[in-house]
């Protein structure tokens, strides 16, 4: 068959996996992806054949997943979170006009905006902004403007990337933008290695969120107005009168 | 048990729970939720007791999970997509403090502007804003000014709700504000019914999307200036160079 699923596996462990992710993956001849996220799926198929790339070889892992499929077989191109937001999804398809014989069906998962939302609590229980503080592929003045515009908008915003180890001070970057239009006491919190061993989280207000660390496995939530801490947890409310 | 687990079921059949929700309805005592949504479990646990309640009342069926809970059973409140974006997880938290001895878990699902996306393509491969155009709970004044923030921070957006039998003209009047700032020529789509029997999608330009009629099921995409069609699909470009 030439298939290639790309298939969001969620956050970590295996019950974060839909019903149909776990179809695909057991379907595949062959496991693709970047080598942290194979070995999260390797343990569920120890017999499969799998093909992990390193990290940033993005377009060279949609390649070899479509020109494994072109050869015959089904291949899973695996993402964590979902296959889309911030996935392989998008390479794939970019690329795949080349490849005409390659059936692709691309299967989603649950991304950290949700999975770190059920953490906390309700976050982004109203319309939200999901923003990459990464500028591998994005110049920062669109990213400054879109967080500009996130609050601008009075939006809930996640914070997908918001640090790594050559860009440690993203997050309080991020956080000076969102100071000029939020209140320093608007409720914020954060995951780290949501679904995983270690997994963590907070509560702070955005004030104190400038001062926190934060690295490549957090994701970061920001409230809007109208978000308050209830209960140890963060939530958006809808706007139902209580 | 004094429990309520607030449940994202995804958009449709069975295939699209995780495996953490197939879990907590298993371990429920009691499913709870609106009716349609409770139609599309029941056949999984047709000897569990029910409890549906029909659409606008949302606050009670929240308090009606709570004091089920507090009676001494385990409780699945089952919504559609995820939990937190628009469903169950922010009023059942808000109203939980009234009711400390239940413990509260949140498990999230696939929402409709992954499941939507997958369909389509990769709409939202990168930043992008969630928007509801319901407004029931919300001025249209402050939609409104996310619609332009949105458009103004060049995300790609999805759009819920986008229309009902009283909101007929809501996208039109959406994509009149959008049109101000972005090309008429922007890469569109909507997904209706996704997962469910009469799952229809299209591509379409934003021009042509102010012509189309929309229903409480449809799911609306718009893109960024760099969002392309591809290949029948609609894909957000990361920036990775081909």
């Amino acid at each position: 068959m030439n298939k290639v699923y790309v298939v969001g596996v969620g956050p970590g462990g295996a019950e974060f996996m839909t019903v149909q992710a776990r179809a695909a993956l057991e379907q595949a001849d062959v496991l693709c992806g970047y080598t942290t996220y194979i070995e999260l799926v390797r343990g569920l198929y120890p017999d499969k054949e799998t093909c992990a790339t390193p990290m940033r070889q993005e377009l060279e892992r949609c390649r070899q997943a479509l020109e494994t499929a072109r050869s015959g077989k089904a291949v899973a191109l695996v993402c964590s979170g979902d296959a889309g937001i911030y996935g392989m999804a998008g390479p794939l398809l970019e690329l795949a006009p080349e490849f005409p014989e390659v059936e692709v069906e691309i299967v989603p998962g649950v991304t950290a905006a949700l999975s770190g939302a059920a953490l906390l609590g309700a976050p982004l229980g109203h319309d939200f902004c999901v923003v990459s503080l990464s500028d591998l592929l994005t110049p920062w003045e669109v990213i400054e403007k879109r967080l500009e515009c996130a609050a601008l908008g009075d939006f809930s915003l996640c914070i997908y990337n918001p640090a790594s180890n050559k860009r440690a001070d993203y997050l309080q970057r991020a956080c000076d933008i969102l100071l000029r239009y939020k209140s320093p006491e608007t409720a914020c919190g954060w995951v780290r290695n949501i679904g995983r061993e270690g997994q963590e989280r907070k509560i702070l207000t955005l004030a104190r969120l400038r001062e926190e660390r934060a690295d490549m496995f957090t994701t970061v939530f920001v409230g809007s107005s109208t978000t308050r801490e209830t209960g140890g947890r963060v939530v958006t409310p809808r706007g139902y009168r209580l």
